[in-house]
């Protein structure tokens, strides 16, 4: 199967879970679901999901161990997109080309509708079955570490009142691994640990998850300088008008591209342990790095 | 023991265990873990915890064991105080006498110490140890559905969405069994599952729960009628002024003093399975009904 049908049919199958794991719009209150559907099929790329779903291949593990895993963090990374567009943070009108929650469903149903998703996370998580070497006990503490306020949420608040500051690239590094990187990292490891992964590979996608998050996230800076706000989907030049500190603004344009092509490289060679059967996880960062830039 | 004491004694302890199981405000980005601090340590009554561990002591379970649950529940009670308060919701300045999460850190900030309050509830819940009929598949499940939109999120939609309708008595149990009875009813039923409690008993406790988090409810509509603020520690008369129905307003005041004796008559019927081991919950229960009003 090439890249392009492998993203799309896994994309498909993510979509197809993620409808049977939310409730239904006519369930009582329609609000919330109706909102929580919205903003998941909103058009997501599913890249945490799909990561999740190849690492558990890469370790000889089926779609279906790994599937709740992968709803739940695409759930998780979800909300967190809901609660950062509110106009007490980022203030954003438009998210993957459509309005955000709160323009659609107004500021205080998009705060319990993120609340929610964060919610229906874990209790989709709970549908993953145990794999031998690990159980829900591990699976939980991976998910809630990820997204807690020393990872997820204490990188969007370091991101916050970095505004207006003139950050080096330590900070930044900092920010963006736990803001990014630490959920496609979990993403990662939980797609493994339903698979049974040996502890050695485990750690390998460890590796691979955080260079590969810092990549991710250092291509995503230099789009919003390089691209228009119709090929992102959502508003260009965000970073440099609420004056945001980005690897472009920090150590400029060239050398972030290095930097992008450097830690996709680290990431590659972090995956030497799985030998071929990471073929797949390979094409994916390959992708992600040759994204118009 | 007086229950005086045993509540003040579990309060105390609940609390040493909080201070414990929530990041250091030293710890980097220390706003964050400062809002969590000042929310959870605002002056609660420590009622769900305390009901955790009395249900697991009387099930012959220990302290040590229902603690982690005890805190979970507490945290997650905490974060849908925190996100109720914002300005987009019920807009309130004051809880607990004290100035709400938003008014000192900003409603940015508060969205994300709710998310990080409830995420950090996850975490700890993994700490409770598994009790042989009950692993944190159950554990997990349990809290998650109780915290979900078809539970405690449900039910504050609904009550947003009742505002300034005439609800009937019917459409008003369904939100607070939702929105105040499914939490209670779970940190009860948490504690009990940590003392490896039988399925007989489990069902005796979570009756108790529903019952008692009903009469709970109505208590609190009958004391916004006729307390002041300062009595309250929060904003008095505002559920009228924001013409929310509750039952004093849908049955009447002489009737909802009436539904509040039945329904704890009935959480006390429900424990008569568990015989002279449920006394401290049976105390609590009458406790509950006995605040002034």
């Amino acid at each position: 199967m090439t890249l392009k049908d492998y993203l799309k049919e896994r994309a498909a199958e993510v979509d197809a879970a993620l409808c049977k794991y939310l409730p239904n719009a006519t369930e009582e209150p329609g609000t919330i679901h109706s909102a929580m559907r919205y903003s998941i099929f909103a058009g997501g790329k599913r890249l945490r999901p799909v990561l999740c779903l190849a690492a558990a291949e890469a370790c000889g593990g089926t779609l279906e161990q790994a599937m709740p895993a992968a709803c739940a963090v695409e759930m998780l990374h979800t909300y967190s997109l809901v609660h950062d567009d509110l106009p007490s943070m980022d203030n954003d009108d438009l998210r993957r080309g459509k309005p955000t929650c709160h323009k659609i469903y107004g500021e205080g149903m998009a705060v319990l509708c993120g609340d929610a998703l964060l919610t229906q996370s874990f209790l989709v998580l709970c549908r993953t079955p145990d794999s031998g070497r690990y159980s829900m006990r591990e699976y939980l503490s991976e998910l809630a570490l990820a997204g807690s306020s020393q990872q997820l949420i204490g990188g969007q608040v370091m991101d916050l009142e970095g505004e207006g500051k003139a950050l080096n690239k330590d900070q930044l590094d900092r920010i963006h691994l736990t803001k990014t990187a630490a959920l496609l990292t979990t993403s990662i490891r939980l797609g493994a640990m339903s698979a049974n992964a040996s502890p050695e590979k485990l750690e390998a996608l460890s590796h691979f998850g955080r260079a590969l998050g810092l990549a991710f996230q250092v291509i995503d800076d230099i789009l919003d300088v390089t691209q228009t706000t119709e090929v992102l989907g959502k508003t260009a030049g965000k970073d440099e008008a609420v004056q945001k500190s980005t690897y472009p603004s920090v150590i400029g344009l060239e050398a972030s591209k290095m930097e992008a092509l450097r830690l996709t490289t680290e990431a590659m060679d972090s995956l030497n342990p799985l030998g071929a059967d990471a073929d797949r996880l390979r094409e994916i960062a390959d992708y992600l790095l040759q994204r118009n830039y």
